[in-house]
């Protein structure tokens, strides 16, 4: 597809990518709503007039907004427009655009140039467990191999309400947290900072459309129409924390640390190409959870860890959104069984995503299995866990045949804990 | 202390409560501020050019709000001045709104005309296991006498993240919900109706003043200024969906079902007179969740259940706030101790809160220990757990010498299951 502004053949946010975005500019510190494309960002708060189709002539407003959220909440006949309204004025067949050199000095800003923000007001964040190596391979580290998963894993999607007010954007560095831990069984905690610091590689979806009223869950069948798009995300964890405190009530204070995610949301439309076979479900899944249509993406997954002052990042992981085990439909619908209501930014998670191979584990605890195999990096030291200082850089891509779709960057950076 | 509007000696909102709430009316649909007192709300909308002492004058608009965010987000002082100022314009002393019939008569509205809504709008909702009575009756329910804390329990307040999307306002019903459940260990589990569906009687209380940045914990010292003012609250639990699901990241679908409040904040300020010894610890806390003043307060519980059809409800527990283990300035220091940030509007509850004795458990699990001991009714019914139709009530009263201070009642009705 021919696009009125130049990239590379394989950059990230090609026309048929299109991701939101919430940015700000030094010159102009509104927050606006943009669209990504080669290495600049559309202003759709400058051309929010021209997204007036049958569907979005009453909703002009929503690209006016400050956050997503109005976006997200309209239904998925708006998405569409939206998304072809964009490309037929970036592709030109529109002119209205192109021809207009002012609008368009306008209406585009460099990357570079742009500071990105959350792209929603998240209500709420729930993170799932949804790989079913990530658990397995905690289950093997933590009890044995022959009760790796808990009975109830391949019955529901697991899953635990997470903290929304500690999501930050790709770029905020996190601290180091202090909190209690144990050193061994039987002795008393000790309170100090966190000595086992770990990223987490997962994705994460918006929550969009008409969504369910308290009491009334969300149809599997329809939960596709409640799910906006993705971005990655690293959920930060603080391991030792999290071992003594999350009996029996679930991980707290050891998550709540702060949870990344990339600026750019990717639509469930921009990544309809690369759906692939859902993960092979056995036991067969309960009606509620059932659905035939493919809801699975393939996504290569990457994790780098650039140590302080370092400039060559080592790739310490490769995995794929497609190894997870429950689809995000299936999380939707689990998350509603009980009459749990959603609202427009919610953002659910996928949990670690964790493939196979030794090389494709989401997690410096599972890479390193618990320590016990230290991993090297290119300059040479080597790492159980985080050290201060460490940037987590996380992407995202899927490949096509003639254009590449990207998530952009999910990074940050471990700071020294601050002194209480 | 005199007051402008009559009341009852023993009335719930005497001229020391003063409790924040947002209204409507039938007349007119804008949510307002209010304060309740005796048996009318006076409409700070109404009144919000007479709050304009020192530290409100510059944030009169936080009274014209559609809810208490903005009120909560000002500092103690303002507080404490709305306070003073509010009960100087009720008593008289101020003569400004008693000699003005006209004024009079548009900023009263009665209770019994006013429909109420949340008091705010929730960021993130923290659910907290407090009461070391229920933790060990739990603990000896599902484990053993000797084993009925957690190693960790004493240590630290025990905790986890809520949905805040499903927390409601008294009289909002709840419909049973559907969900997994395991029959019998070792057999798959079954899909429909929960049958255990159960209350929990807790408080909780709204975060207010400057609250943190990410990274930065609230210390103990100063976490009362973040503490703005406290409900009651009924953590509607699905015991059996729970059961399955919540290993090993806590209670999940089966708390989402919903979750009431009541509808009026008394403030900390109003508590004050209340104050009583902190619950004696052993082991000592770390010094992070140290400190010497009370800040544990004599609030009596009681929770009634009116079956379907009846007009006798049943008092079937009478607790009190003053049993929880941990203070809420221990739950926000500890809340925070990773660095979460709060915001204003957040909601941190207390967990449940069961008394030593055993009309004094503040859950039918409890009550009925596990289904063993039904619980008789007035007329003449029993239960183990709730039936459809059930309504729970719960309210709570501070008995002072000369006034009491009341919580208003927290209600809900539990109905029949949607069909799918």
């Amino acid at each position: 597809m021919k696009c009125i502004i130049e990239y590379d053949k394989y950059c990230e946010f090609p026309i048929q990518n299109l991701p939101y975005g919430v940015f700000s500019t030094a010159d102009n510190p509104t927050h606006r709503i943009g669209v990504a494309i080669g290495d600049l960002i559309l202003d759709l708060k400058e051309i929010s007039h021209l997204l007036n189709g049958p569907y979005l002539k009453n909703h002009e407003n929503v690209f006016r907004e400050e956050t997503l959220n109005g976006f997200m909440g309209l239904d998925k006949n708006c998405w569409l427009e939206a998304r072809n309204t964009l490309q037929h004025l970036l592709s030109g067949q529109n002119p209205i655009l192109r021809d207009n050199p002012e609008l368009k000095s306008k209406a585009f800003v460099k990357q570079n140039d742009a500071i990105m923000h959350l792209p929603a007001k998240i209500g709420d964040y729930t993170d799932f467990y949804s790989s079913i190596h990530h658990a397995t391979n905690v289950g093997i580290m933590f009890r044995s191999k022959e009760n790796a998963l808990m009975p109830n894993w391949k019955y529901l999607p697991v899953g635990y309400h997470g903290r929304a007010s500690s999501v930050v954007v790709s770029g905020t560095p996190i601290h180091r947290p202090h909190g209690q831990t144990l050193i061994a069984d039987g002795t008393p905690p000790v309170f100090g900072t966190s000595k086992l610091m770990d990223f987490e590689l997962e994705m994460a979806f918006f929550v969009g459309g008409k969504t369910n009223k308290l009491g009334e869950p969300i149809s599997v069948k329809n939960a596709q129409d409640n799910i906006f798009g993705f971005v990655l995300m690293n959920d930060w964890s603080a391991r030792d924390v999290q071992k003594w405190e999350y009996v029996p009530l679930g991980p707290f204070t050891a998550k709540n640390v702060g949870t990344t995610i990339s600026p750019w949301v990717v639509t469930t439309l921009a990544l309809e190409p690369f759906v692939v076979d859902n993960y092979p479900q056995d036991p067969e899944p309960f009606a509620y959870l059932k659905h035939e249509d493919k809801f699975n993406f393939d996504i290569k997954l990457e994790v780098q860890l650039k140590p302080e002052g370092s400039n060559t990042p080592t790739t310490i992981c490769r995995s794929n959104y497609k190894y997870l085990y429950w689809t995000a439909k299936q999380q939707l619908a689990h998350h509603t069984i009980t009459g749990c209501n959603m609202n427009p930014g919610d953002l659910l998670a996928s949990g670690t995503i964790s493939g196979e191979t030794s090389d494709s584990f989401g997690s410096l605890l599972e890479l390193s299995w618990k320590g016990a195999k230290p991993i090297r990096l290119t300059d040479g030291s080597q790492r159980k866990f985080l050290q201060d200082g460490d940037s987590v850089i996380m992407q995202g891509i899927c490949k096509g045949d003639d254009y590449n779709i990207g998530f952009g960057i999910c990074e940050g950076k471990l700071l020294p804990a601050l002194s209480l």
